[in-house]
């Protein structure tokens, strides 16, 4: 038998159905908010990502050489190459420019509980504008619209973080971001620490903090005031969160939902501008990802019910001849809109029956000699087992009446 | 600026929009014929691909080394993947067993006109039971249902073909399926070749040809008399397809639509046993892919009205009290499931405008002093430019007026 390559997954069709009526939920609260999707192919230029992360991210790609020698890799992640997009062709475009992704990811990493070789974002950005508020609303509103229960709306402001720390290199924002504070303090001195200290400890409540950069301060205090005018009143001021990367300026965010454990977090989100690094004009961009599969998970660790995908009816005819009956039954059904299928192999009722429970079935719909000679049918209801003869001309009514 | 790779597409909005649409579509369809969808990885190891294809796929493949040396490929169609998932996970489920699946392929080849290295499939599996006529009619419903028009559905039979010219090795098969007649002269003894084409141009009328085996020619019969059970009256006998590969066995079928020109095939099918192939039990499926961009092509061709996408309403604010105001309606209509959007910068009523009639919106909804006063919202249709002003609490009641 030849496996499915390391670290990867097949979803079996229970799996997929949840999976696309979540996706369907998704991508119908970004509608709602005036979000328009687009897509980008599944591998770019390498040098997309290192430009955006450093060349340290080459060794948790999927990197290769293609046969004229160009570097590509399968994207890490969908913000650098939505942002190529827009650099490339929709610059000229209004703003704010409302847009969002969802497609499949490649980490090259070892695999991990919860953590997959391929795995699905979905995400958005609002380019121009002032989106800081309204982009965050719509990852709450996203994750509410699923079911999601548990989670928690983190907001931080970089320009606060860096008026505190300096100018300091990406291993000190990592560490902030881990709230590594042991070693943070053997990195920076003792006044800074202090002051950090001070500061990511701050709630919304004193923000009147004198030693705080007052712009950065007002900023972050108006986006919250809007984002509750937006409908999102649960968060908590976390002015630690660092997001690691360079290009992130100004608001950033995270969303954990407590009940997955140590990988936790499901959206990370912020202000930046990746539109100059790529060869763009600068703009200011505020934009997310959730991480799909955890949410999946979550929703099913919180015991979720999911829609089910029952057949609305199965058609089990005796007999050849009811067997070409059965068939022009089960087209006019189907032109019908009604999820319907029929028996083609011959087998008996009884065999027939045991397919119809495995495979979920309502209603069966039973054709033998007598039913053809009075253009009839047997119905009968697969859970409560209730049998009853009716015409063939009122299947249609009978099947639609939601059982 | 960076591009993205060669022979692979970016999806703007707009054609995100019709693309999703079809999409939707392809897959109500096979849900009504109680089909269920799965997915796979997006790579594949690479014996996968060369076992079902031979050797020679590697040369048109994204193959490529992981980190433990393994040899992986992107993968180049559907079919293989979910016979693989098949063997691996399912081989225990009732049977038939009915999938579909819809996802992006890659080939690496010179890119040109309507051939690119990233491309979309959507393709269908019915797994055991007697699934040929109707796996036939839910391809063509399939387009049918997107509109698509001026297609042809052309059918043949493997065991027709061989049995006129025997186990003939792949390269012969090859030039009949591309109809090179004159080569395949040249390759084959003349007995057999007049006979295969007296074969091949068989028609439905005249299938009472005693040289040919009976057994395949009944079959056919069959298999036709079932399809237009299933409603499709519309279709060729076609014994020239010989769809190249070896692992087919039985009934072949192709679909074109003669809008595309040189390019025209849509869906490509047929009978064959792959899983025993891949480790599995012997069992026969019938299945086929349709080439998704080649239809979105099609459409495109053919003028199809696809849906628009205009935002319900746009919220213009006027002033910093009336844009508390506008955000406070945005995200009321928004809870209500209407699509909308409001203006953040403080832009004024005329950029505004412009800005709605750029992104497509259908009515306007204007607050200024007079309406913050009074608790009302002026509406503008903007096809018609007429202006009404209406209470707040009537606004849901008008925006669902269809227009």
């Amino acid at each position: 038998m030849i496996q499915k390559p390391r670290g990867t997954r097949d979803f079996g069709p229970d799996e997929m159905l949840r999976r696309r009526q979540i996706e369907s939920i998704m991508r119908k609260t970004c509608r709602r908010f005036g979000y328009r999707e687009i897509a980008t192919p599944t591998f770019e230029l390498t040098e997309l990502f290192t430009k955006k992360s450093g060349e340290g991210i080459v060794n948790q790609m999927y990197a290769f050489k293609d046969k004229g020698e160009r570097s590509i890799a399968l994207r890490p992640e969908l913000t650098a190459p939505a942002i190529r997009f827009y650099v490339n062709e929709m610059q000229s475009l209004p703003k704010p420019l409302k847009l969002f992704y969802f497609g499949n990811c490649f980490r090259y990493e070892e695999p991990q509980k919860g953590r997959f070789r391929e795995f699905w974002q979905v995400g958005a950005e609002c380019i121009g504008g002032k989106g800081e508020a309204e982009v965050m609303a719509l990852a709450v509103k996203m994750l509410e619209n699923t079911g999601l229960k548990n989670f928690e709306l983190r907001i931080g402001h970089l320009g606060i973080l860096r008026s505190v720390i300096g100018d300091a290199d990406s291993s000190v924002m990592m560490l902030v971001d881990k709230k590594n504070f042991d070693e943070l303090k053997e990195k920076i001195d003792e006044e800074k620490y202090k002051k950090l200290m001070k500061t990511i400890y701050l709630k919304e409540e004193i923000f009147e903090d004198k030693e705080i950069d007052n712009e950065y301060l007002e900023e972050l205090k108006n986006v919250l005031e809007t984002l509750k005018l937006f409908g999102v009143k649960k968060y908590t001021v976390d002015l630690s969160i660092a997001r690691g990367l360079d290009y992130y300026s100004g608001i950033v965010f995270e969303i954990d939902c407590s009940d997955l454990g140590s990988e936790k977090q499901v959206c990370g989100g912020g202000t930046y501008n990746l539109s100059g690094l790529f060869g763009g004009e600068e703009i200011d961009s505020t934009g997310f990802a959730i991480g799909f599969d955890r949410v999946m998970l979550a929703l099913e660790k919180q015991g979720r019910v999911f829609d089910e995908e029952k057949l609305d009816a199965y058609i089990i005819p005796m007999g050849s001849k009811a067997r070409k009956k059965g068939i022009e039954i089960v087209t006019m059904l189907r032109e019908k809109g009604i999820r319907c299928d029929a028996d083609l192999t011959g087998r008996s009722v009884a065999k027939n029956m045991g397919y119809a429970n495995s495979i979920g079935v309502k209603r069966a719909v039973i054709i033998g000699e007598d039913e053809l000679k009075e253009k009839s049918v047997t119905l009968r209801d697969m859970k409560t087992g209730k049998q009853e003869k009716i015409p063939v001309k009122n299947l249609i009514k009978h099947l639609k009446e939601e059982k």
